[in-house]
């Protein structure tokens, strides 16, 4: 090891014209490219920037560490205490999964509306079959709780297919041109009632906690579809079970689950109104995120080589982007 | 019956205030309303309008029929010679499905995309397992054979999430804005195989049976998927079959068969990259395409009693609008 040069670690799959992009924004810098899988706490404790999400157990408050560049949106493990010294800077990879996630949100609400799981089950029984009346999005009032990267990708798909939007937001901000309807999280409750569908793509953070409570679930339609592309944990699984089971909403899809990997023997793999998918919406599934997060990695490089500020900085108060 | 009042024959199940429509549209005649299942031979006999999908061997070339208005979109089996007198103008419901399939057509797509339906099916057996990855419409480069209403619709859904859409058409036109390439039916061998999408919205019409040749799925991209919400006559089962077995292509969907229903052993059921569901995109599953069949039917019947020009005439030469 070369004692005068600075450490970068990187846990990302790169390719080999990634690497190169990699090192040339760290020029001068000891590359150090290790499998997600094969890393250890000695590599972890001698980095002064990490490119990717490591186990946050290795890190512990390690003083060296200036940069922490995360290649999730998620934030959720890293800001809990004694993880990070106050000296690192914790950045996430906002913007790179907005795409994807938003896309899978888009292809489960489809498969509600035209009851493609249901088809799908009777196809494997070889059984043509008819299910009836389906629902159209230009008929429906989405509500997109959560109107980051992904809930306002959403937003613009399923306003052009003739939605009506009302996005939900943490902070007060300008209306975006896809969104009919804004309003500050505090106020969801008076925009429950008229959803068709709730589209939730809300971070895992303190505020977001089983943000979907019992009586809010009974207080959308009975004919309502709730779909989660954020975090499992805003959802308990058995409050969702029971809304499902009561006839409170319609049905239901999600990419995520308050456990995961959901056991095997849990009641929502088998909830006939249940559509679940694995955790699989954003990762490195879509090549484009991948591209995305080694643009964000790169550009973060060239910033901390340069002592300039850093892009998707996250405050570890809120988990947010600051 | 009133010798002197012409009969309209109503076979489509509406509300009363489609009801009070359709009468005040062909007002002075006698209005029969009957439903479908139990519209006889002598009624048919006695209509000079007729406002649905009749059987067409109870019309045995009536020469009181003036005016046949379809409540779908297909013309195939009205335009078979002896079926119609060669006085009786026959329209059909073009303008009221597009919604309907173009959605289920979307609905498909993504399903093929974000194998959804791959994840249904550990859903089934309790499992949480990844597929690994995905496609995106923002990468896609989508034919879309067939630019009529549905067809249109699908395209205009799709470049908004990002596609590059190639149309395919029968006769020459402008280039509609959600297109970004226009070739002739003719022509459409030359971009098949830059196809990462085959959407086929073709009508069931002389010059489309057996469109999609074994030759023609061997010129795709072995990645692309086919998806056809038109008429099966366009694919023979074994050919789709076979280009799906072989791997010319990667997936494919429909929402229709050659032959409907699909017998329930016919090998397509339990393909592994097949996608079926049983002709239910369109018909009356979406409350909103029976609504414009509705106002279709308003406006012909009021241009009949008036002695205008109908809308949606059907050539029996070609089987599609004049």
């Amino acid at each position: 090891m070369d004692e005068h040069k600075k450490t970068v670690l990187v846990i990302l799959p790169v390719r080999d014209d990634q690497r190169a992009r990699l090192d040339a924004a760290a020029r001068g810098c000891r590359m150090l490219y290790v499998p997600a899988e094969q890393v250890t706490e000695t590599q972890v404790r001698e980095a002064s920037v990490i490119i990717g999400c490591v186990p946050p157990e290795m890190i512990r408050a390690s003083d060296r560490l200036e940069l922490l560049q995360l290649s999730s949106a998620g934030t959720d493990s890293y800001i809990a205490p004694g993880v990070l010294a106050g000296s690192t800077v914790l950045c996430n990879a906002t913007g790179a999964y907005g795409r994807a996630v938003s896309e899978h949100g888009v292809a489960l609400t489809l498969t509600l509306m035209k009851k493609l799981y249901l088809y799908r089950d009777k196809q494997n029984e070889c059984l043509w079959s008819d299910f009836g009346t389906v629902c159209s999005p230009a008929d429906a009032t989405v509500v997109v709780v959560g109107l980051g990267d992904i809930g306002l990708q959403y937003a613009r798909t399923l306003k052009a297919m003739g939605s009506y939007i009302i996005g939900v937001k943490r902070r007060p901000g300008a209306c975006p041109a896809c969104v009919d309807e804004l309003v500050l999280t505090d106020d969801v409750d008076t925009v429950l009632p008229r959803a068709d569908v709730v589209f939730a793509a809300l971070p895992g953070t303190g505020g977001t906690v089983h943000f979907f409570t019992e009586e809010r679930f009974r207080s959308m339609k009975n004919t309502a579809f709730f779909i989660n592309c954020g975090r499992g944990s805003a959802v308990e699984s058995s409050v969702l079970l029971n809304a499902l089971r009561s006839g409170e909403i319609a049905a239901a899809a999600a990419d995520v689950a308050e456990m995961e990997p959901l056991p095997s023997d849990h009641p929502l793999w088998k909830q006939r109104n249940m559509v679940l998918t694995p955790h699989v919406s954003g990762g490195y599934h879509l090549p484009y995120s991948f591209e995305r997060i080694v643009d964000i990695a790169c550009e973060n490089l060239e910033h901390w080589a340069k002592g300039e500020a850093y892009r998707n900085v996250i405050d570890f108060e809120t988990g947010y982007k600051r």
